[in-house]
C-alpha cells in the first residue's frame, strides 16, 4: 500500500506549455508534489492524427505511473486533452482533467451574456472542440473561435513582452472590434504568458479566462471534496520534469514559464 | 522512348517554401514542365531524424517519377536536402540539385571578404550544414549562422510585410551589426520572401544571396552544357502541384510565392 503523501499529481503536455499549468496548481497547492512530462520529442501534436495522439497520451501517462504513484493525471495539451480526454481515464486508476473541460467549465460559470471568444492554435481551432463543449453546456452561445498559429511560437521564441507580439495579438484580435463579447478563453497553454498584452487589446469589461487558472481550481475542489490533499502540509512539494528530448532546450524555456530553470531529466 | 520535350523537372519539398525555387526556375526557363510535390501530411521535417527524411525523399521521388518522366530533380526543401543529397542521386537515373549545394556555390562566387553570414531554421542551424559546405570550399571564411525559427511560420501565416516581421527580423539581424559580412545567405526556401525586409536592416553593400535564385542558375548552365532544355521554345510550360494533406490550405498559401493560386491535386 503506498502511503498517501507520496502520491504526485502527474502532468502530460507535448511540450513546455502545460508549464503554466503546473504553475498555476504549484501557487494553489504547493504542498502538493507535481511530475511532469514533456513529449519533446514527438511535439509538436497539432499535425498528427487522432489516433496516434491518444496512443501517445497512453504512452506518456504509463511512463508517469511507473516514474512516480499517481492520485491524479492533468492533460495539459489542448491537442493531447482533445483526443485523450474521453479514453484516457480507462486507463487510469484515479482522476483524470482535462485542460479544455476545465477551461470550458469556467468560461460558462464566467459568462454574462454568451457572448464567446475562444483563441487557439490552428489545430485546435479546426477541430471545434471548444465551441462544440461550450454549446454542449450553453445552446444559446454565440461562439467566435480565433486561430493564433503564431502566438505559441513566439512564446517558445521568447518573444512574449516584444513589440511584434503586441501588434501580431492586435492582428489576431481585430475581429472582435465589431463583436459584444463578455468572456474569451485562452485556449492553449501558451496563452497565459501573453495574458497582459491579450487584455491591453480588448474591452477592459471582458473576463478573461485561462484554462490553467481553471484546472488550479478544479483541483483544489476535488482535493478538498475527496480529501485527496497531501497530509504533509507543512513541507513544499517536489517538482519532477521529464522531456523525451532536448532537456536542455526544455530547461531554458521552463525559466519562461516557472521563473527558474529546474532539473530536468531525459526520460 | 520518351519524347525529351515532354520530360519536366521535378521539385520536392515538405510544405510550400520550395515555391520559391519553382518561381525562380519559371522565371529563368519558361518553357520547362514543372511538377512539384508538397509532403504536406509529413511536415514539418526539421524535427525528424536523418534516416526518416531520407526515406521519404526516396518516396517522394519516387512518386514524382511514376506521375511524370524526369530530366532533373531538384530538392526544394532544406531539411530534406541536408539530409539526402548525397544519397538521393542514386535512385535517380538523372540529375539531382539541392537547394544547399546551390546556395554554397553562389556564396562561394560572391564572397569578397570571406565574412559570411547564413539565415536559417533552428534544425539547419543546429545541422550546422552550410557552414561545414562553405568551409570546405573557403577554410578561412568566418561563417556566422543565425537561426531565425519565427520567419518561416510568418511567411506561412501571410504576415510578409507586417511590421511585427520587420521588428523581428531587426532582433534577429541585430548581432550583424557588430561584424564585417559582406554576403549574407538566405539558407531557408520562405526567406526570398522577406528578401526585402531583410535587405532594409542590413549595411547596403552587403551581397544577399537566394539559394532560390542560385537553384535556378545552376539548372539554366546545366541545361546549357548538356542540351537538356526543351525542344519546345515557342510554349509555356505546364506547372503540376501535388500535396500529400490538404490542397485548398496549399493552394491559399501558394498564392503568395507565385502571384496566383494553382490547382493543387492530392496526391
Amino acid at each position: 500500500v503506498t502511503d498517501r503523501s507520496s502520491l504526485a499529481i502527474g502532468f502530460l503536455d507535448s511540450g513546455v506549455g502545460g508549464l503554466t499549468v503546473l504553475r498555476e496548481v504549484a501557487a494553489t497547492l504547493p504542498h502538493e508534489h507535481l511530475i511532469y512530462f514533456g513529449d519533446t520529442a514527438r511535439m509538436p501534436y497539432g499535425e498528427k492524427s487522432s489516433a496516434e495522439v491518444l496512443r501517445y497520451s497512453v504512452e506518456n501517462a504509463k511512463f508517469l505511473m511507473q516514474k512516480h504513484p499517481l492520485k491524479l493525471l492533468v492533460i495539459a495539451c489542448n491537442t493531447a486533452a482533445a483526443h485523450s480526454q474521453h479514453q484516457l481515464p480507462l486507463h487510469c486508476p484515479f482522476p483524470v482533467i482535462g485542460v479544455i473541460e476545465a477551461g470550458v467549465e469556467s468560461v460558462v460559470r464566467e459568462t454574462t451574456g454568451q457572448q464567446i471568444a475562444v483563441l487557439g492554435t490552428r489545430s485546435t481551432i479546426r477541430s471545434g472542440i471548444y465551441e462544440r463543449e461550450i454549446l454542449k453546456r450553453l445552446p444559446k452561445a454565440n461562439v467566435t473561435s480565433i486561430a493564433c498559429p503564431l502566438l505559441a511560437p513566439l512564446v517558445e521564441e521568447h518573444f512574449i513582452n516584444h513589440e511584434a507580439t503586441k501588434l501580431i495579438i492586435r492582428e489576431y484580435l481585430a475581429p472582435l472590434k465589431h463583436q459584444k463579447i463578455d468572456t474569451l478563453l485562452l485556449g492553449c497553454t501558451h496563452y497565459p504568458l501573453l495574458r497582459h498584452l491579450i487584455a491591453d487589446e480588448l474591452n477592459k469589461d471582458i473576463v478573461i479566462v485561462d484554462s490553467a487558472k481553471s484546472c488550479a481550481e478544479k483541483i483544489e475542489i476535488l482535493f478538498k471534496n475527496n480529501d485527496l490533499s497531501r497530509f504533509d502540509s507543512k513541507t513544499i512539494g517536489q517538482q519532477t520534469f521529464y522531456v523525451s528530448d532536448d532537456p536542455q532546450r526544455f530547461s531554458l524555456s521552463a525559466k519562461s514559464y516557472l521563473g527558474f530553470a529546474p532539473n530536468i531529466a531525459l526520460a
